[in-house]
């Protein structure tokens, strides 16, 4: 996808610098680090959105709840990071802080949109400005919010785009394209659960577990919930 | 249109630097990537102005209205950038900003012409002054003022300039002298979407369709719209 | 006239670099931008200041009224620039700005050899100070103050000259030759018009026509006033 | 584990740049300053948690009680670094700071895991942010608070995750190990001394005595308490 | 003078290192920029300084008074700069702005020395600290103050030194040979300018005529007064 | 001891960089400038501290006190610098800042160790964070506090090593390995002086004198006292 | 002196960077500009300090008195700087300001020895802090205090050594070993001008006249003395 000819080496190593053809270079090889990254999936149905990750605990001896995937921004927004686990975790804090800073500016619930694009624009700057490198880590951001549930999906080069159902980190495309065949826009929120699920289950290497799964959910009558192991068993089996 | 020899890349990585030539070679390389962007048009009649760009859905789970191609500015301003695609957000964040200072300073109605010069200025000194890169994109700003229907375009080198009909991005140059042909100056509001959306399809790769083309307009009694689906049923129809 | 032996290289890439010879490169490469700019011309009477410049429409869609080629900065003080555009633009800048801060100071006529200086100072600053590049832009500023008609020239490297009649871009070096020929210290206000759009009829290319040429004139009695086609016809016709 | 081609070293020498294939290679090479450092290791039992790292007093001249690798946070929070001393030091003044303030703000005992999200910001920063290199130190950070005990480790990359038994340093993998094999979640507090003790016996090359060996616990009525050597002679004997 | 082997290049694109012999290139090319530079002289007489330049009209069209190579400072202070043009302005600013710091702390008279220091001062800096080249200028800096009549020249590099009389720019050894043969203490002043005007003649291309050389003069009691073309005559004649 | 293939180079001129190996080579070259260095040492009684260091006084004509190498910091605490002179003294500057606060802080008696770990504080920055080389010095700090006599050497990395004696420049490792064999808890103040003085004189090209050694002492009961020749001779005989 | 080899030329041009061998070219190259300027000496006697320099006055037309290489610091402080007299200027200045401040802190004298640390730790700052280079000079500062005559010389490292009687610049081992043999504790007051002249006259080329060598004193009841030519003939004819 990335030719390395000579050419290239002269201009990929700056930030703040465009090759002949108009092309970022650093941008580029920074989504090769989300591309590097587990999976994470979203999906928005009429009423919820649903987040569900694949987990990597390296070993028996991490406590699961601590790897991070699906994380919870407030009571009706969520998000889950793919790519350089690190700069993940620190994208996640700009959606805190772009979320605190709404609901102080207009009340109790935040717009999904507004922080998707202040995230964004974070993101763009930090492959404008010099002194920084662009973040390694794309974010899906989802939640019910005044204009119903909303699901969007921001990339390293800070572009927010709006989905009904999107895949982050490897396979990306093919899970995509698997959610391109099998959503429709009336999906149950429990048939969302399911094709979140099974898209992980199919799309990554040795498939997932009830343990190797984490899955969260928001609607509209209820705030952000971080499934169980015994409720996520149901949905593992059938695959 | 640009030769690659030895000697240019002497010259080219670096912002602040002229070529023997008397050349900023980073500026014209972000004019590069102006032109890999999907194109966006503007056209002026007597008492409006219309804006038309193919939005790039790479997915059907895409939410079609999140592929922001044609901005609001505010009431009586609109945009349309081309390009890089999130420096084409940021420079529309630079617009609303001065289009809000505008309005602060003189009243309602922002005057098009001094928001143009705004953005003009930001982007030249993103070419001048270390620490940044210029910026990938171009825009498209119009609208009605206090002088009648405006219609301006910035390029990633900073200059403003005032068009009837103008495009931006790939194909622009062809689609320019197409509205050579076709565009009066007494042309109808109607006759100008239809050449707007025609432009568009005749000239982008595979053509628009209703699903894939967005059209705003913004006359002297009705501020800036979004046209619908089914109200761009008929400009697509007739070609 | 830039000789590129491979030592030269070694001493043009950096604004704060002296080669052996004691020369600055990259302020001479900014000098090579002017070159390249379509020419400008501003001619002083006993009792008027007059510019023109050839404007460059690229396209019969562009407004002409927008390609600023002379600018009024005050009543009686304007400018036209040659070079690069952008950078043309933001020098007008700081004239507006260097004229502002006289009138401010000195009362209702700002002292247009104030204004050429405060100019220079920082055109030469950005070729000393790092962290900038050169202007790649000239300027001609005249006016009338209390002293009468004044007429300066300020080059990318930061010296302000004063001239009865002077050229700058394309062709430069021909017109003042041309005008070293036809100048005569008591040319009537109509003599020096004529002498202007003569001079960029015949050393730019394709000549120039009431549509490719601005003309702006400030006399003792008038302030800055851009002439219309109708009225340049005549000047046209001469030719 | 780290190849060295010539492709690598293009990329490899700044922090603010991604590899094409995605990788931060300087957090990668801090991660291989961390791997040359002394192994530390903690454990978490279902009341306390235990602190052990060998010490390398280079000279018998040395007091061992200055080879600080087992550091007092506050009552109920220590910390065992791991890599290039200087940095690890550094870190634990990190700890310190972070500790403080969350004192200041939450009353008497800190939170753990607040902490470690501290030190984790801190560290993925200095690896994105221009101007400072990576830490090449990790932490385990450990302590008791109103969750009951809990125990976290953090890497140069910046990413806190929280276990149940963890090593850090040399042989980190084969610790790990070790302790995927005998640590169960109802250990005994005198159980997990004795694992502490013994990995650190097994795989540091020559052993531990102890003389070499520093343990530090800190249990739900006990705060951090540093273990004499009478007291650890029990352990290393058992061995 | 200055010899470009392979090694020398190594050492004289950075303003803030030495070479292993102890040399600062920079330095040393920006004197050759003064080199490069219209003469200008400076004479001191028992009672009065005298100062002269050939000043170089590129076009009969330039107001000859606008090119300023002898400056007033204030009353009883003057100069002239060699070398760069636009460095040569910047460092008469500088010399303004010393000389009425000098006024607001000791009354009205300057003292020429104490001007002298404050503009090598600069120029040192300039020479040491990174950010900015050194300027590729000198002044000759002269004046009546209450020690009499005095007159420094000050170099690139920032050395003040007080001459009896002194040549600056191009030829500047053959102009100071001329003066020592010439120049007695009790010169008058006519022959203070009348020598001044001659050397100019004798060591620049084409001589001098009243129209290409300025002459301006200071004494104890009369200020600054820069001589007219028809009293320049008579000392141009006598040659 | 530090291989110099070409691999290396590309790493070890870049303060903030980390080789592949995890290694930083700046560090490890300023460590080259401390064994370049005359030899310190210090040593620990049970109610005292002794400094020894050897001068080197190039000429006669030096004063020789002097040569600062054993430096009072208070009354109660001294220091000896080994490597680069300059850097040594600019450190001794440091302790002496730390010093005066923790007085200011905590009262009469400074702590030895809390000023150790300050200026180790500054030396780990000085190796992290850009725009600054590291110091090409270590430090001995030693004295008597609440805690009784303590002794810390400070190296150019930034680690605090408490010791019971200590040596620091060049053959330091010889010098250590001697106090290994002859050092004794219970070594008298006497002894210690006499082990100081040995060290030197049997470690150092040319051994030592009177004239060229310097020792000073701090015990419970005498503050911080610097030796006479006089005093010294007994210690040079006996050898 | 200095091996010009391949390898040194990685290390020698940035002032932050030690070599493999843990040295520091710039400031060995600095060492160098000291080496090329004019010696220097001063002189301590048991009531006095002699300051000589010889003066290079490069044509008869300079007034010798404004080639200051002697210099007054205040009533009992003076200094001769040698290098690079540009920087030696602006050590100078360096040391009137220390001097001031420990004026206004301590009374009417101020210590000798306080001012020569301020001056070295300002030198060693310029050559381990980025953004300038070291100074390519050094300086004698001597004077009178409480504690009698003192005489200190400061190199470009910023090490302050103390001397009965140095020499600095030109030839200054060779001096220096001059001074070593005819140099006695009680030499005369007259005595040291005559040893100061002397020195100057048999190691510089040309030897010395009463026009071309300067002398300064300062004793415990005359403060800074500049000689004349006439008190100097008697010491310049004795040779």
């Amino acid at each position: 996808m990335i030719d390395k000819d000579n050419n290239q080496q002269a201009y990929d190593r700056g930030v703040s610098v465009f090759s002949p053809e108009g092309r970022l270079y650093q941008v580029e090889y920074a989504r090769e680090a989300v591309k590097r990254g587990y999976p994470g999936v979203g999906i928005r149905t009429e009423e919820s959105v649903v987040f569900a990750s694949k987990s990597n605990p390296t070993s028996s001896l991490v406590v699961k709840d601590s790897i991070e995937k699906v994380h919870k921004i407030e009571d009706y927004i969520g998000a889950v990071s793919a790519g350089y686990t690190p700069d993940g975790r620190r994208l996640v804090d700009q959606v805190r802080v772009g979320t605190q800073q709404e609901q102080l500016r207009y009340g109790s619930h935040a717009s999904v949109h507004t922080v998707a694009k202040q995230v964004a624009d974070h993101l763009q700057e930090s492959t404008q400005v010099g002194g920084r490198r662009p973040y390694g880590a794309s974010l899906i951001i989802a939640g019910v919010d005044e204009t119903g549930p909303r699901l969007f999906e921001v990339e390293p080069g800070g572009t927010p785009t709006e989905w009904r159902a999107v895949a982050e980190g490897r396979n990306r495309g093919a899970i995509i394209e698997h959610f391109e065949n099998e959503y429709t826009k009336d999906i149950s929120h429990d048939g969302a659960i399911e094709l979140a699920v099974n898209s992980l289950d199919e799309f990554s290497e040795g498939g997932v577990t009830t343990e190797s799964v984490d899955v969260a959910v928001i609607s509209e009558d209820e705030p952000f919930y971080q499934m169980t192991e015994d409720e996520l068993a149901v949905y593992c089996e059938e695959e």
